[in-house]
């Protein structure tokens, strides 16, 4: 089944409102096997509107709208639609009774107006889906192969709407069951892991694979489709098996959904590891300046082994927090292995932690004072009184320089507890 | 002049990002006086998206893509466009340069594949828009009346080439001068603003206004267009003398389009007057975990006044990095007035700084062990022997939270050196 998301809203055109309907909706269509092959965003135009919307006819079995089933003149999804599929409207009494009702509970009686009325009119056989949470009903329309489901705009109502009346009655139309996985990489991009997977890329068809760059990442997604959860689930487990044994070293986690949300799941996977086996950890970071602490604060029930976090990004800091030598750091240079090194050693001496991160580089714009190059970076990590110094050469700009620094710092703790080889990068 | 935005990639399709490319490029079109009529979300089907952009062509002078510049072959963008134009591609060494010479910077050169050739290829008497934040060169297509600008698709890269190369071009295109201001507040939220200024948002035509939420504060967008940029210039200057008069105790900021980029202005403001006055700063961070710190070190140059950040999650840290009396934690509890306020009393001991923060509160998404509901936030601040500690309510999820206290904190922080009345909320 083929379908195409229209979004209609003048607002949606204005850039006011940024367009998140259209990523629900294709989302939980895409879960279910149903491809979008497009999406569209349309203003207050009958002709535009009816245009688009005879020619998607041409591709897609399935016609998902938002938004444009309001009281005012430039509401026009329902008229466009009833057109197009040729069922004429007409005023339906217990619509209106629904609307007048829920205007009433709202104590907004004064506000129902001759507009209204035209929320009631409904298209010859459409079926009505009920509103509880706002005054514009959702309409099922269907003509011989296809489906028309209009739903009102605002993202509550619409998602309240499509996940009880229209995906109970949307799934035993569907031929296939599918299953998703995701895996997540890192220190390998995505062109050069597609390099190295081409093969698999070019032939594989059940599950299908798709690749996603994300910030200083790269996200795999696996889907399987079959004649049951089982049938889908045994088509991955095979595929990942084969994965793992080609860049396995790469691959940090693999998981549902869950594992899709965010730009990174580093953080998330190192504190898993640091509270299954209760290993405090303590933080000092110069050049990233606080990412590392903040990014593990987010994690509800970190206190449990976050001892504390310093960002020491003067030389006084260095000095005075973690103990650094003046002498070394002049020496040496606040970017130096020597001085990553001395500022774990001082970490992990001074708050008692197990495990310690400690950063330093040079962010930019410019190289610093003793010529160390933008993007230069020592990454010192502490675990039962081991340590291990790396440096990394970064690029980007400043805040891409800080972002990606974390990430190495963190997959270079994860993988020294981990006591796996480490991934040169 | 109207316009489409074409957004190209099948993880828009599959719901796995959500459009903001689209909303950005929309906005910025329509502050310019070009009317957006449609926006299309396209996948990997050369077919179907040459059809859609011939079509596009009839109604469109202007037509932006973002994505589908990549090295894969599901990147078709650049080859849709040159055959629907009629311009043959051709090799371009420079492009190939810069792409090499990038690639090498990030010490990516044994990642650079033939596939990468593709992203050389340029539609002839094309212009190329650099990239110097990525692999893929934008092109600026004309064909007598039609304009197609293409740019990447990840959002750092599409926002920075669209405003320095394809803004100065664009605007001689238009019959109108246009001149924007923006204006940053805080302290008060959207609507709020809105009903404060209903009579000036239901009778401004020209300046016209415009508010955006951001996270935690508010944006508005004064755009004046005339003949010559003096005549905008002065309508402008009128309209935001009159809204200094009417709400300016909540307005920290007032600028041009710089002031405009970030979700927040707040830090780099504070961070202006620190460095004007040669004012030193530490941070001690309970409940913000090193937000605040990390959002400082991304300001270039504070390290001439930004001390140290301490992120002090645990009792241990707060009674080891800042001398909070344990007995005093036991006693009041972590969140409490007297706990942030022996913060930032032990922060200014133990660092020497002039001024300080401290922040302690819930972040959920339980209420702590004494009861203290979620959202509970003490700021603590200190400048010059002074302190300041203020209770705030704040409503939203974890992440929410810990956002909107540093912005609080750092607000505070301003208010207090700038000596104004704080800004109740």
């Amino acid at each position: 089944m083929d379908a195409a998301i229209f979004s209609v809203g003048t607002e949606l055109l204005m850039g006011d409102i940024v367009n998140t309907n259209a990523a629900y909706l294709s989302k939980e269509l895409a879960v279910r096997g149903i491809r979008v092959l497009h999406q569209y965003t349309v203003g207050d135009n009958v002709d535009r509107m009816t245009r688009l919307v005879k020619q998607a006819m041409e591709d897609h079995d399935l016609l998902i709208f938002s938004g444009g089933l309001g009281p005012t003149d430039d509401d026009l999804t329902r008229e466009v639609l009833a057109e197009v599929f040729h069922l004429p409207l007409s005023f339906n009494e217990q619509v209106w009774d629904t609307i007048v009702t829920y205007l009433g509970k709202k104590g907004q009686t004064d506000q129902i107006s001759e507009n209204n009325k035209k929320q009631a009119m409904v298209p010859r056989g459409a079926r009505i889906l009920d509103n509880p949470i706002g005054t514009a009903p959702g309409l099922w329309l269907t003509q011989s192969d296809h489906h028309a489901i209009l739903l009102p705009g605002p993202p509550r109502e619409m998602t309240r709407m499509f996940v009880e009346q229209v995906v109970p009655d949307l799934e035993p139309l569907l031929e296939k069951k599918m299953v998703s996985t995701y895996i997540r990489f890192f220190g390998i991009g995505e062109s050069a892991l597609e390099n190295l997977l081409k093969d698999v890329f070019d032939s594989q068809t059940n599950p299908s694979l798709a690749l996603y760059a994300k910030s200083g990442e790269v996200m795999m997604r696996v889907t399987a489709s079959g004649d049951s959860p089982e049938e889908c689930q045994n088509l991955i487990d095979q595929l990942v098996g084969q994965l793992n044994a080609r860049v396995g070293k790469y691959i940090y986690l693999i998981g549902d959904q869950s594992v899709a949300q965010k730009e990174t799941m580093l953080f998330d996977t190192l504190a898993k590891t640091l509270l299954e086996g209760n290993i405090s950890l303590a933080t000092a970071e110069s050049l990233t300046g606080g990412l590392i602490a903040s990014q593990f604060v987010s994690i509800p029930g970190i206190s449990a082994i976050f001892l504390e976090g310093l960002v020491t990004y003067s030389y006084q800091a260095k000095a005075h927090l973690l103990g650094v030598d003046l002498g070394l750091l002049e020496k040496k240079g606040a970017v130096s292995p020597q001085v990553a090194e001395a500022m774990v050693q001082g970490l992990i001496n001074s708050s008692g932690a197990r495990a310690g991160i400690a950063t330093t580089g040079v962010a930019g714009p410019d190289s610093d004072s003793n010529g160390n190059p933008v993007g230069l970076v020592y990454i010192a990590t502490a675990f039962d009184g081991q340590i291990i110094v790396k440096d990394y050469q970064l690029y980007g700009d400043r805040e891409m320089i800080r972002h990606r620094a974390s990430l190495h710092a963190v997959n270079q703790l994860r993988n020294m507890i981990e006591n796996q080889s480490l991934v040169d990068v």
